[in-house]
Formats: C-alpha cells, structure tokens, sequence
C-alpha cells in the first residue's frame, strides 16, 4: 500500500462521484507520474459505473474498473480484490476508494426474513447484546465502556463524525432504543469517503519511503440470513477470516499492535476481537476498556465506527488508512508506539460476512 | 473455465436470488464435490449482499464474495476479477453469477449529462449509427441486416429471448424509433441469468474433459460521458482491451474462430468487429452479412444481444458460455466448426468502456 486518504465523516448527503474524487485527488498527489491501472470503487449506492464516472473525474482511463459491493464490509472485500489484481500480474496500480452517504440501501438486507419484521441493525444488534451479556455475564457498564472509550479516541481523529466525548453514565443515559442497547451504543450512519492506492513491491517503494505492506487477507461468507449463523456470542465469520489472514501472513494474533475493528454497536467490538483472538471469550470488552484505562490505544484508535462514522461503503478503506498511518508512525495523537503490525476487520450483516487484513511496516 | 451454464432469457421481472440460483445450482452439480473458494455476482441490480445471499442458498461459505458492477458490462469485469482470484493464489475455484431483470437500473446513466435530456441508450445508439453511416457509407439495408442475421441465428439458441427470426425487410419496417434506428435494430432488455465456474488449471482438469483456458483478458475505460469519447464511428474501449487481451494470449484477430460481441444496438456489431481487428473500418457489416450469407456462424452465433435480449449482469456471463460451449464443440446447432479460439467482448455506456476476453480449448 503506497498512499492512503481519507474526507470527514458527516451528517448531510454529498454528491457520490464527489465523495469519490475527494480522497482520490489526494492519492493521485501522492502517486505522481505513477500510472494507475485500476479503479475499483466501494459502495452500496446505487448510482451505477461509478469506477469509470470516477476514472474521468480523475483524468485516468484505467484496464480494470468496477465497483465492488459487499455490504458493510465493501470495502474490505474491494481491497482483497485490489490485492488480487496486484497479485495477478494483471495491474502494478490499483485505486481503491470507497464512499457512502447515510441513506445508502446497505444498512438494511430486506432478503433476510430471519429478521422477522425488523429491518433495521438495531435488532441484530440487541440479540447479540443480550446473548453475548448473558453468556458471559458482562454488564451494560462493561459494553458502555467500549462506546465511551472510541467516543473518546474520536476526539483526536479530525475526521470523525462525532466532535465530543462521552462517559458511560453518558451512554447509560442516552435515549433507549431497545432493552439491550442505548443510542451511544449505535453507530451512525453518515457520509464519508476514504481511498487507498495497492501497488507492487517496486512501485510502492518509489512512490514513499515508507510503504505498508499486505501481508494476509481473507474474508469469510458463513451465510446471508442472520438465523442461519446459529452463534450470538461470537462473530464465527471474523473468527474464520482471521484464521486465514494470519496463516497467510504468518503472524498469530498476540503480534497484532494495532487493530481496527467493526464497532457497529459496542458489543461487536469484544466480540470481534475474542473472534480475533486478541482477547478471551467474554473478556474483549474488559480488554478494551483496560487499554483505554491504560491509555493505549491499540484498539480502534481512529475512534471505530461507534466514535467515527459508519459510511459503509468507506468504513474498510478507512480503517485501512488508520493502520496506514499507524504503521508508518503518521497517526499524531493517535499515535501506538512502536506500531509495526496492524489489523483491520469488516463486517456485513450481523456478522454473517467478515473480512480480516493484516498490514504491516 | 470448468463449467458454464445459463438460464432462459425472458420478458417479465423474476427474482434476483432465483434468477442467480438457477445456473449456480447446474454449475455445483457440475462441480461435484470441489469446494467453492469464491462467490462472485455481477448485476446492476439494487439488491445488496447478493454473493452471499446466493451463497447461502448454494450452500457453500465462500472466502471471498461480492458484487461486481459495471453496468452493462458487468459480466466481463466480473470475470477478469475471478481469473485474478485465481491466478493470484487466492483461490481454486470462483463461481461467477450474472442475473438481470428488465428494469435495472443500469440501463440509463444519470450522470452523463452529455446526452442532454436523452437518458436512454437509443440516443447514443442512435449518435453512432448515424455517424457510421455517414463516414463509411453504409446502408440502412446493411445494417439491417446485422439485426436480421442475429435474430435468425438467435433460433437455434433454446435460452434466447426471441421466439422467431426476422428478414432485413421486417427490421426496416418496424416502428421507427428515431430518424436512425428502428425497432429491430434495438437490443430488448430482458430477465435472465448465466453462471461460470472459473478454476485453476488441475482443478478444470479433474472437473471436466474438455476445459477452456482463459488466455488472455483486458478492460479498459476511456470515459463515463459519452462526449468525452470524442470518436462515434469505433469503439475505442474495444479496440484497447483487444490489443491488451490479444498480447496476453499471444493471438492476432486472424486466428478468432467464433465471437460473441456486444450488438446493443445493430450498428454496434460492425463497430466492435473493425476494433477488434476482426474487420476493415466501415467493413464489419459486410463481414458479419457475408458470415451469415455464406453459413457461417463466427460472429454472435448464440444470436448475439439482438436475438437472446440483454439481461445486463447476465450478458457478459451468457457470451462467456456460448463461447465455452463452442470450443467444446457442444453448441450443437449452432456450432462452428473446428472452433479452438473465441473471443468475447462487452461494453458499457456507449462503448465509453469494453472488456475483451480470449479463450482457447
């Protein structure tokens, strides 16, 4: 990976392709005289060519161009298709930008009728609460804590969506939206771009000094339908994904500094980092919470998406900018000493889909 | 390529899901017990997390899956994607669906405002052919009879949308459209679906006798807007994804025994034809007239987009298998004799973008 850029996340619907042409302009900055081969956009809007709408905003007529849809995890899913078309032979340069805006189609999967009537997250998101709370005996404090905590790292990310702190009593006491989940357990939809450029070994290194390589990358599609994953204490798809990335990297989860993960609601982020192997089953809120007790900031430094913004389509590409910076020692105050192998980890749909990363300096 | 199958093309709306499934589920039968690495949808449908939904509904977990879009290209960028898959490593095998219904959004283009108040595609069909006409000399009879030859090979294909054939004089005679085009001369869009199994070499081998390679693949887009093409009487796209496709494979067009190329609209064919090489410039209608005159069947045997209807996602994946079941001598009637090199092409959006893929029995 040889540049990385990303726009604010915000309230209010901004024109796609503009969206799009933001973080890319910067990438192209970056690139130079640098080719690009490729142009693969990752969105679940709906206006359509937006990879050649995108290429002639940008002045680039490339060999392979697409959009890439996945979901929430769009953007983890375009990245491993950067990474094959890199891989292949088939491109030396791939740009890779991802976009949303809050109305986008991809937050609710109508085709799931495990859901019975309800559309929306929010109750996927209170079924994993309740389940993972009473499998394991953690507190609504304990949950609170993981939205407090990325709330706060938000606040030194200029990116992000949400522009104050919160305290748990503050996500205690924000409106209720179901028996398990407070809204500051939620995250906000919003709108957002963010932009990667995968190039080759030789043509990364000619383009910065400092470039990120992709050691591993899988993703794992366990089923569509919510019913059918059958586990609602644990994120299986992340779980199998991840096993995979490291295979391929040759890492083990205890070698991981830095870690962006898929922080929809609070539960998920323990959930996803006991899938990840990064904590004990039932002890990744407690694990988070230490570490922001003990200021570090090795999960979910940017803020997550609970502290960030969940512009779908970008959310992967962000996270993967975040580690990006991370590992080359860029992140300012968001900064995790000596960061030199990072993850990131995407989800779509209640789990059923995740994509899992592994980056390193 | 190990497997191909497809669905008949039809009037009238079905299912998304149904319509990806019913291919799928030939092409599992066809692979037997080999695992399903990768699930990869290409449509323009609204429809999100389809990959996985048709995963679920195959019944296989998938390490990479999504949804690839290209608008009416789609197909073909979703093949390039699967053979990167596979060529880089990533995977063995990639199951590539393409499903469509008649109204898809990927038809109509909002963001080109350079067709004016003209969202639909019989403008800029209408732009070339006049421009053709005018530049080459050619007849209205000539290219008439494009439509004419596709609709009457389209016979002898049991999945086409078109029920019966129709003479050069039918095609004049139906209802003018535009001051260029005539009723005929226009692509239908239709519902229908078409499925590969794409598959490194020893998995093809134990799959099927008689595999097709994929020897050589490009896309390349010059441009979202149709004005900013600046050339009306070639598909630019074509003729450099055709350079970049025939290099790969180590052809020249001389050596193409059958074609599938995308006859949108009847002027389309010549043009494709003279920027794949395959024709003199202002020649292709002749060419493709003779062909047919004489027997032949190189050039759209299937009955092409004209005769089979154009289910956008679908097309691409639909060319790919008539090609496959040519150069396995299995297209029975409408076979081509001794056919060991096929070539596909596809376009979107006023040709601003071509995907062109060589295969070899």
């Amino acid at each position: 990976m040889a540049a990385a850029a990303q726009t604010a996340f915000a309230d209010g619907e901004r024109p796609i392709s503009e969206l799009l042409l933001e973080p890319s302009a910067d990438i192209l900055q970056h690139a130079g005289d640098t080719p690009i081969d490729c142009v693969l956009v990752s969105t679940n809007d709906t206006a359509r060519y937006l990879a050649a709408v995108l290429s002639e905003l940008c002045g680039v007529t490339p060999r392979i161009s697409g959009t890439m849809e996945s979901m929430c995890s769009s953007g983890g899913a375009a990245l491993i298709t950067a990474y094959s078309y890199v891989r292949s032979g088939l491109a030396r340069t791939v740009l890779v930008a991802g976009a949303e805006n809050p109305g986008s189609p991809g937050s609710v999967l109508d085709w799931d009728v495990s859901r019975g009537q309800f559309q929306s997250p929010i109750y996927w998101g209170s079924i994993l609460t309740k389940s993972y709370m009473r499998r394991y005996g953690v507190s609504r404090e304990d949950l609170a804590a993981v939205a407090a905590k990325n709330r706060s790292q938000a606040q030194d990310n200029p990116h992000s969506l949400h522009g104050s702190p919160c305290t748990i009593s503050d996500v205690l006491a924000s409106p209720q939206v179901t028996e398990d989940l407070n809204l500051l357990d939620c995250s906000q939809l919003c709108s957002g771009s963010a932009a990667v450029l995968v190039a080759d070994d030789a043509t990364c290194r000619r383009i910065t000094d400092t470039p990120v390589w992709i050691r591993g990358l899988s993703q794992y599609t366990a089923s569509a339908g919510f019913g059918a994953g059958g586990s609602y204490h644990q994120i299986v798809s992340a779980g199998e994904a991840a096993r995979a990335a490291y295979a391929m990297a040759g890492i083990s989860a205890g070698m991981i500094d830095v870690a962006e993960v898929h922080d929809a609601f609070s539960v998920c982020e323990p959930m996803a980092l006991e899938s990840l192997g990064m904590a004990q089953p039932g002890r990744g809120a407690g694990l988070s919470g230490e570490l922001y007790g003990t200021g570090s900031r090795r999960v979910n430094p940017r803020g997550g998406i609970l502290g960030a913004g969940h512009p779908l389509g970008a959310t992967g590409l962000a996270q993967a900018a975040e580690v990006f910076a991370q590992l080359r020692g860029e992140a300012g105050r968001r900064q995790v000493e000596n960061a030199r192998t990072g993850v990131i980890q995407g989800m779509s749909a209640a789990g059923t889909g995740s994509v899992v990363v592994v980056m390193e300096s």
